[in-house]
């Protein structure tokens, strides 16, 4: 998420021997009666960048819930610099709302000189060019508490009032020992912090085997904002946690019931469709030259096993409850194949 | 093998940013009628380190052969310096029969300024103190073919007569394919030479996984030389190449044919016997600081499968030929179970 000035590439810093996240944000919020940040179609622009797991999240709630023509959308490369993520991939190197070559200029849009991490997601006022919010948990709650009037027909709910305090309850052990637990490992300075790293994280990779060998879902019977949190870590993992951090008892792929649940969850209209291989390499790779010196990027893993069938309908549940899938995603925000195998034309993952 | 003086660790030059394997050799022999250096019982010390694939070949060979009471063995500790690799695991740190610290002090008393690399494994003729020669290839060719009347009753012939053409070719390909292509990925400059290696590195990978698919062994139908070449890859595979050097299309273990073939071997004595796992990844990644700056060891893979059924006894075969597997290996020389967890108390590998 960071584009670190301070130490060029890691989203945070070390704390004898230890990998901290850093957790300083802009927390305003965009709210329904909201007087600075009122709810507001056409205002906002949501800014990523595929490779990262915690801009994905919202890319994918974005996109469940359809609020393509409510918020718009910009993608910074994958590979920012010490600096800044940038919109290199855009012509000319600008966005084309924003008009600007950094996100790190709506930071300062928003407060000159601002001081803490460059990071996305970012939300940005587009009248004033100004970030609103990178407070990425909150971010996505926001999506599907604040902007249900404009959720498309048959939107799933996925952080509903009587699943709350299970859902939070799961995504603060998620977050602490998955989402966070992986960078811990690759970031460990001593071999001490990363053995007590990697404890960690396979204690809580086996917690969601058992968890998970029983139920389709994390909370409930239908997806919710804990299962697009855990996905956005699974589908990083064979390709960029296993080898470049060092979580490697097992691969993704050999733990039968992750592994399952990560495919169910890939083949589903809204995940699969929103990740990008190569960006995720190549942010993660060219990035951390502080444990990748040669910025090679590895040619593996061999994807095809995201497509096969995964057996998880036998456990029941109804991926969008009493909603629908989205359709296909607009044709400017499609992952093109090449980034993607499983990803067809109409930017759907096809199985 | 290799502890290069000029580059520090890599056993090789960099040569337009694609790796190129230093074989500049001390190419004596010791033969059964050599003037120089005759084959005499006892009088020659085989230098090794657990750690090192070229010498682990000797290791087992030497093994295989029943060869421990003529030739006795030194081993070096898994980390050496950018000077040499050291007897750090002896008492003193000195070898207790050379008594010396480093196995470069042996080249020296051989060639005084010896300018090329210091290389595991070495024969150093005891009574002079200089290394006789480093040439891998050579070394476990001789043991088999001009230390015969010391081998063990019941010895497997690893390089009969009448296969050596079959196993010269298979040696070739799977050298300069396999056991060093592992290297040519990991030392790649470049993105480019990195993925013309994986390409010629994968592609022999599944040559072989077609090959054994059908044959219990690489040649013939007893284990041979080509067998031991192979073997000491594979078993680093997973444990070092698929992450450190980027060979991770698959792990070894999800090329069935040859996970297979490797297990088999692994449970075949004088194989897995010799595998010290701890060994093999403090020397990878803890030497490699210009591609693993931390120096951090992983803690995994799970090395469970190591041990499970490999199926491979109904492609018929006959892994000793005429012969026997060697009994248990001497007290000194038995791979600790805390190295790997396949080794029992009488240093065989039990299932």
């Amino acid at each position: 998420m960071r584009a670190d000035p301070s130490t060029g590439s890691q989203p945070g810093t070390y704390v004898e021997a230890e990998y901290n996240r850093d957790t300083a944000y802009i927390e305003d919020r965009i709210t329904r009666d909201g007087e600075q940040w009122p709810v507001e179609a056409g205002r906002y622009r949501l800014v990523v960048a595929r490779a990262c797991p915690w801009a994905n999240r919202a890319i994918i709630v974005r996109r469940l819930l359809g609020l393509e023509d409510a918020i718009s959308m910009g993608i910074c490369g994958p590979t920012h610099d010490s600096d800044s993520w940038t919109f290199d991939l855009d012509p000319d190197g600008l966005d084309p709302v924003l008009r600007i070559p950094r996100i790190k200029d709506a930071y300062l849009a928003r407060f000159p000189g601002y001081p803490k991490g460059i990071t996305v997601p970012a939300v940005v006022d587009v009248p004033s060019g100004g970030v609103v919010t990178n407070n990425f948990p909150q971010i996505t709650l926001d999506l599907s508490g604040e902007w249900s009037e404009h959720h498309r027909e048959g939107a799933p709910e996925l952080y509903p009032e009587h699943l709350r305090t299970e859902i939070d309850e799961v995504n603060k052990r998620v977050y602490t020992e998955v989402n966070n637990g992986v960078y811990r490992c690759g970031f460990a300075g001593t071999q001490e912090s990363y053995e007590t790293a990697y404890e960690r994280l396979f204690t809580a990779l086996d917690w969601l085997e058992e968890r998970l060998s029983s139920q389709r879902y994390l909370v409930g019977d239908t997806i919710t904002e804990a299962d697009v949190r855990l996905f956005t870590t699974l589908a990083r993992f064979d390709t960029v946690y296993h080898g470049h951090f060092k979580c490697n008892r097992q691969k993704l792929s050999e733990m039968p019931v992750l592994w399952a649940y990560a495919r169910d969850l890939f083949q589903t209209p809204g995940f699969g469709d929103t990740t990008d291989f190569v960006h995720i390499k190549s942010h993660y790779y060219e990035v951390h030259r502080d444990i990748n010196p040669t910025g090679v990027v590895p040619a593996g893993p061999d994807l095809a096993g995201w497509a096969t069938p995964h057996g998880r309908e036998s456990l029941g549940g109804r991926p969008f409850g009493d909603g629908t899938p989205p359709g296909p995603p607009p044709e400017g925000e499609r992952v093109p194949t090449a980034h993607n195998p499983h990803v067809g034309p109409d930017g759907l993952v096809s199985t």
